[in-house]
């Protein structure tokens, strides 16, 4: 096996790696506004052009680097084009149907403890917020998106960390249809009612 | 041991250290139900007579072993008084009283941080729950406190996490009135409003 590898060129996935590791890094580290394309390729040793070629934008490479099994972004394409209203209930459904899939829920919840985690906090604040949660409040056409989204999250966060992560009774086994009704009238006003 | 090297009995204020030391572990090991005042007495070399002696019932050890510089049971009492009908606002305010006072702020990040620690996460659900959360609950006469208050914390602790540990603007920086007037119609839905 080592021999293998000391035989032969670095090949495209050892590239990737290395590539996602330097991202992975900086993003912790720096955030979102302080991590460029070029400081990545630098600390992986490649060429700008081809972090480009194998992630995309920078919005792109962030999500990469959180390794989430699902992109998000996609994910909330529909729910977006509907529009505002009955938005938070459609949210929510996406939301849990995603979390609640027993394959997908362990990368989630790898990703969820990076987030949360206070020594690289700036991962939700300068990454997750600006390039996932900030976005769908504008592509909901909402006023105020930045601030109504903080309150968003705020709420969601709190529910992830209650029923996925700390497994908190009732929240942890309670049903989707339930927990939907439950929090569904929150964030609809969060993101579309009267706010002082 | 200490107390051979220096040549004198063990102090109170030893035993008291050596008491709170073993209470912590088995907290967060066991979590609040499977802890015993005799476990933590055994634990620590000291009589249960002891325990009960310094810290009174297995509650008032729980909450000297998160070292809060404030009861929040005690905090709380006025506000419970009042009944459930502006229960949300009185809350809030008392809450961020204390959380924005730079002189206990530091403790209480502590402890918030041991609390949404996945690591011990019983500390939650099997401890801080049922010791101080439940009880408000019960106290302002709500009915199925068991159900609603876990949404109370689902809130409660997404706005800690994202407000003082992450740091999210705006609502890090965000003034007390506008906090209170965004969260208080959610917390008293939770509290108090028709739920599923």
């Amino acid at each position: 096996m080592a021999t293998t590898r000391r035989g032969r060129r670095p090949g495209a996935s050892d590239t990737r790696a290395l590539i996602l590791a330097a991202a992975r890094a900086s993003f912790a580290a720096k955030g979102f506004g302080g991590t460029t394309i070029r400081g990545v390729a630098g600390a992986a040793g490649v060429d700008a052009a081809l972090v480009h070629h194998y992630f995309g934008s920078k919005d792109d490479l962030f999500m990469a680097s959180l390794d989430i099994p699902v992109d998000p972004r996609s994910l909330l394409a529909p729910m977006v084009a509907e529009g505002p209203e009955g938005a938070a209930e459609r949210f929510l459904g996406v939301f849990l149907s995603v979390w609640d899939d027993p394959e997908v829920q362990p990368s989630l919840l790898a990703v969820a403890r990076a987030v949360m985690d206070p020594a690289s906090q700036r991962l939700l604040s300068d990454g997750f917020l600006p390039v996932v949660i900030l976005p769908v409040g504008q592509a909901l056409g909402i006023d105020r998106p930045e601030h109504r989204m903080p309150l968003v999250a705020s709420q969601v966060v709190g529910l992830i960390l209650l029923r996925y992560v700390l497994r908190v009774e009732p929240l942890a086994s309670m049903e989707s249809d339930r927990l939907v009704a439950t929090y569904a009238p929150t964030i609809q006003r969060y993101l579309t009612g009267d706010l002082p």
